[in-house]
């Protein structure tokens, strides 16, 4: 891949030496981005980029500078690719900011300016973000009966104490010798993981457990996609009843409309919704523990009530009820039936009976 | 330390269940956490708590409503620590959140009335939060030649890949098994570690490496403390140049005013500021990657000025900089000068030379 990366990058790079060679008017063909052009596609039940190209080109007053900017970045990532060095998105910007010789004019004024370059080349080249070496956030933690070979070090994710295993925001090279698990539960709060961890759940259930600690940040994504393909596992998504959680569960599941581009690379059709649902809150009794829903979340699930991914009969229950009750719900709602109600009952019971949204 | 804390728990309920027998008026001595109330101990280098005392008691009709709530937590931490679980504080607050019979008076109504009472616990019991098996927050990664033993597993966190060690939450049930390394290094930033960390910074210059994410987390905090002391290894901060990053270091090498009764076990007195200094933008010629200061960075700066833990000449003079130029840097500054300027170049030559301020 590291290969593939590079070359793909020297063949941009001869493409336009050769236009400026010849005298033409060197430019780069940039797939577009916005919802316009995002398709949902119903066969591999994900988010994807449509045709529509735009160019951008040297010998244009009005792309000149971002001609430019795309042509440093895209420089800089080569030579990150080729040392074999990895860095941050902010380093990138620091390490490409300078004025331009005989002028006050910088190559970046913000990082608002390198970031999106680095999208282009992404969508352009069809590589990841991650290929070009280029790291993303952190956050994620894992525990599961799996070892995986990265920089060298083998690492068994199932004897690392209480910590767990920090996922790497970049997880491109790293290798996953053996998985002995049922399944993959992703789990939103760390608070739920550290009390599922406790109690061993992953063990006495031989699953693999990970936190997204939020919205899930693409290492997470792509380590949950890598598992679930070739260990053929099932994923099930446990986050609060909120319109944050669906979110999340949205994300892992078909990808994002800002990176439908990558969608292929980064989420999981196979996902399922475990809960909390808005159907437990009354099943469980936990209606003294929900919380009044926000503006925010009855808006969010009005909107998905007609987005095409959320169109099954299960779903749109699930948001008619938010929208009904005006209620939503926290992971930690489950304590309120007592400590372990969540790994001793709620849990076991949910997915014995596969009782899971699409 | 589990029995101990039990004990306290119950020899508090004791105490308070003889009052009631003796039909008397039961009560609890609380300390008083407020900034009157905070000292800073020159001796130990940390900010404390002062001896002032509230009693909160049963018959007081403004005490009886919090009485009763310190009590239901004394009460479900005793059952915690008995059973060997831990929780959130969040999950603590559903657990104990109900309806008082023949009233719609509920025990708690936020979380924001049983946060408090745990930390009225921790002062009067003179116990950590962790001690009462109350996990907080959860941030850190750690790599370096350190062996530790956490939950039955020997964890070796030279061993781990690029992802490191994950700090959990509570770590006063790890033991440290060993630890070879001359100095700690605290990053402030998860990027600036993961670049250390690909440079293999921790293995060339026999160190450990931790980056706090942001604002230590108290697991993270105490984890820096142990190993400190455990393994009389010198601690480094290496944070931005700004306001928020002095913040960083002052709560881990003094503790916080908020956690003041906590300082012994949470603050590492020893550590020293490495940077990033605004001396060093002068010398390493960073001013074009400077942002301009922002309002809360030069007020912080103008109070700081005034507090006595940094009197010292060293840091008024960096502060007294700050409110001269008016211009801040981050870590990722660095990175303007080649991309392993950091590793290479900055943290050898300040680390050889001991330019840290106190």
């Amino acid at each position: 891949m590291e290969n593939d990366t590079k070359k793909k990058l020297e063949s941009l790079g001869n493409k336009v030496a050769k236009e400026i060679k010849e005298r033409g008017n060197p430019s780069i063909d940039i797939p577009i981005r916005s919802l316009k052009n995002t398709i949902y596609d119903t066969e591999s039940n994900q988010l994807k980029l449509g045709d529509k190209v735009s160019k951008r080109s040297f010998l244009n007053i009005s792309h000149a500078k971002s001609f430019m900017q795309t042509l440093l970045v895209a420089s800089a990532t080569k030579d990150l690719v080729k040392g074999g060095h990895h860095t941050s998105l902010r380093d990138l910007y620091y390490m490409l900011k300078r004025t331009l010789p005989n002028s006050s004019e910088n190559t970046f004024d913000t990082q608002s300016e390198s970031d999106p370059c680095i999208v282009d080349l992404e969508v352009t080249l069809n590589v990841l973000r991650e290929n070009l070496n280029l790291n993303a956030d952190i956050r994620g933690r894992v525990v599961g009966k799996v070892e995986v070979v990265d920089r060298g070090d083998s690492v068994d994710w199932s004897k690392l104490g209480s910590g767990g295993w920090a996922i790497p925001s970049n997880v491109e090279g790293i290798e996953i010798k053996k998985a002995k698990a049922k399944y993959i539960l992703v789990i939103e709060k760390n608070a739920a993981f550290e009390r599922l961890h406790e109690d061993k759940f992953w063990k006495d259930n031989d699953c693999i457990l990970i936190t997204t600690q939020g919205q899930a940040a693409r290492g997470t994504r792509r380590m949950i996609q890598r598992l679930s393909k070739e260990f053929n596992l099932p994923v099930y998504i446990f986050t609060d009843a909120d319109s944050y959680g669906w979110y999340i569960y949205s994300v892992i599941k078909y990808g994002s409309i800002s990176l439908a581009h990558v969608s292929d690379r980064l989420s999981t059709s196979n996902a399922r919704f475990l809960g909390l649902t808005l159907s437990d809150i009354e099943e469980f009794d936990l209606k003294k523990f929900t919380i009044k829903a926000e503006e925010v979340d009855l808006k969010r699930a009005q909107e998905m009530l007609n987005y095409s991914w959320f169109k099954s009969p299960e779903w749109q229950n699930e948001l008619k009820l938010m929208l009904k009750h005006k209620y939503k719900a926290e992971l930690e709602a489950l304590s309120g039936k007592g400590l372990q109600f969540i790994t001793k009952k709620y849990l076991p019971k949910k997915i014995k009976n596969k009782e899971f949204l699409p």
